[in-house]
């Protein structure tokens, strides 16, 4: 007898049918004696068609309406499931954010978390129903509606977990757990048993889309041990959870490929104290999150400065840079979204030195050239032409010796 | 300047079209100095398009989550009304039912307006905000989102008029106004500039759907001046107020058909003290809204009594009527829907003899046979065959003098 707290993404809670679904897997856990409590995103593409509605009105719309408009597609959600539940027998009830207790900050559209008063869940708990909270919501100070932008179901199942002390938060997606490489591109990558948390948020951060960083952040914090497994399966997933002693025999945990970045350049800038400070201040202050970072200096005291940053960012750099480098004196400034970021990860590297050796020897044997480099405790990156990609994963996952082994043959 | 509250119906606010065509009739309104306060109905049919999802997971969902499922309508509408405002350049704020500050008892899906803390819409019109709230909904004691049952939002309008001490309420519907008669049955039916409170509240109770009584309650109640127009033009509409002494100069105000009533006829009934107010206490306790009743006393001590109700509440009349019936020694019991309810409305009639006798005599002269007669103060009701209503409807609309007069040949 435990307290589960269950999280349901978008194309799991697709259709009634799929409702219903997911209605007899939170059953299943019911049964075993456990309390449940269930985040729902919207079904399937409830946000994005909400998304194009508020286009047909306007393409500027208010961020706070924005989220009036969005946090209905989870409410509709939870009441659907919340029926199914009772159409199978159980006691269940649902709640919007704000009747959950979940309190955000005033940054609409991408609200954070500041705390979760639990009464009211652990209230109905107490009387034996299952709980469905609308995910990616909360209440602002001003007892306004806001959403915590991207991944935010993920989020918002996570501290729930946390406020409540339960004992493990599963994330239910269409994939069968974390996997050392995309196996739409690796076909022999191998789906994890476990993963350390460190490790989960360099891969999330490098652009595996199963979990986002902030979710992990969350419930590495606050030591909720998440799991990640498919709605689609009965199969366990993936653990995500603390890191123990022997998650160091294995140097690369998995490779992945981020190619939603561009890499912008700023040639002839002026190679004094506090450049550098000033461009990257602007950036952080327009809420661009800058990436890798490369500076060489060349002659004449003029420097080249390099940085990558997420697609999305890419207006706003373009709007900083102009101001900035003009104000201090940048020669040129030169956009390049023809490039990929690979990445290999794992908590053993720290034990062991010749990661990136082996990583760069692995490239050079397909004559791909590297453009950036960048290294933390734990994991290796570099920039590389986006075409060249797939094949730089694939021959990475073979080098560290990552791939499934292959099937004997009677078996599929 | 004054402060106006303005509601618009499902029909108003279908698509993104007609939601820029209801923002620009609230500048309209902004423009000319007022405050305005808008409450919104869901978008065309996406309540039931709702309640059909709801009934794809299951055929009998519960009221607090069709709750959760539907108010999601409003909040949606109400967004995106908002966005158009904004995009015109005005300041607006949209507003959940709870947020409004709009309180209820816990009767979900038939939730009555227990009060109204106007403290938000007030703070949000002093900063010179057109205010949008999200009709048909409001908040529980136990904080769940109840919804008002049908016409709900209208009764949010007058509610959040009567609270904030408006100059008007008006009501925007797909017709031009309150008419003599319905107008697709009765081609020279007119419009009226104006009626009474007590007259509304019969014709709407009599089929009238132009308003519900409800909301005609509540503007009585609180001397709320209620206006019905149409979204679609800008002539203007039907006043709704308080009777005033040229009403009087005006016998018949108008004539109204129900179709949806059910006859039931129960013959042989012990004819002793207390059977009745057996029966029809059973029939209020089971929430059935009796309205005509007719008892004969016939031979031998047994008495046929006969009642209407509306169709809706036919199932459970039969199921308590079985019940009560056996219990009390009722010999048979009959149903007939072929019926129709023709009433003749006006406060004029108090100071009027003879309407009664005009209506009967000229139903006679098409040899209709009335099954049922019901008289309040300012109505007159026969109960007829459903097939002869149209006819009888206009031909009282021309015996009480209502008809339009035929235009000149020259004009359309």
């Amino acid at each position: 007898m435990g307290l589960i707290v269950q999280k349901f993404g978008g194309s799991s809670v697709a259709n009634p049918e799929c409702i219903r679904r997911v209605a007899g897997r939170i059953m299943d856990m019911k049964r075993k004696g456990h309390a449940v409590v269930v985040v729902v995103s919207a079904m399937g593409d409830t946000t994005d068609d909400l998304i194009r509605l508020a286009h047909r009105i306007t393409n500027a719309p208010s961020d706070r309406e924005m989220d009036m408009l969005m946090s209905t597609g989870e409410q509709v959600s939870g009441a659907l499931l919340t029926m199914a539940l009772h159409a199978m027998g159980a006691d269940a009830v649902s709640l919007t954010g704000p009747q959950a207790g979940i309190f955000t900050d005033a940054m609409h559209r991408k609200a954070k978390i500041l705390g979760i008063n639990p009464k009211r869940i652990s209230r109905h708990l107490r009387d034996g129903h299952v709980v469905i909270v609308a995910g990616f919501q909360g209440q602002t100070p001003s007892k306004d509606i806001a959403t915590l932008g991207r991944g935010g179901s993920d989020t918002t199942a996570v501290a729930i977990a946390a406020a409540l002390k339960a004992d493990r938060c599963q994330i239910f997606t269409d994939v069968a757990g974390v996997y050392s490489a995309d196996p739409r591109i690796v076909k022999r990558a191998r789906k994890l048993d476990e993963i350390a948390y460190d490790e989960m948020l360099e891969l999330a951060s490098l652009g595996a889309k199963v979990l986002m960083s902030r979710s992990v952040e969350y419930a590495k914090k606050y030591g909720v041990e998440l799991e990640v497994l498919s709605s689609f399966s009965h199969a366990p997933g993936t653990l995500v959870k603390e890191e123990v002693k022997n998650m160091e025999d294995v140097v690369v945990r998995g490779v992945s490929a981020d190619k939603e970045e561009t890499k912008v350049t700023l040639s002839g800038v002026p190679d004094k104290p506090g450049i550098a400070a000033r461009l990257f201040g602007r950036l952080a202050g327009a809420g661009v999150n800058v990436d890798m970072i490369v500076q060489n200096t060349s002659a004449h005291g003029l420097a080249d400065i390099s940085f990558t940053v997420p697609a999305e960012d890419v207006v706003k750099t373009r709007q900083v840079i102009r101001a900035a480098g003009e104000a201090v004196g940048v020669k040129d400034i030169t956009l390049d979204d023809d490039i990929a970021k690979i990445s290999v990860v794992g908590v053993g590297m720290r034990g062991h030195s010749g990661v990136a050796f082996q990583m760069f020897k692995a490239l050079a044997a397909l004559g791909i050239n590297i453009e950036m480099i960048s290294t933390s405790e734990i994991k290796v990156s570099v920039l590389i032409k986006k075409s060249l990609a797939d094949r730089a994963v694939i021959a990475l996952h073979k080098a560290f010796g990552l791939d499934r082994r292959r099937r004997s043959p009677g078996r599929r």
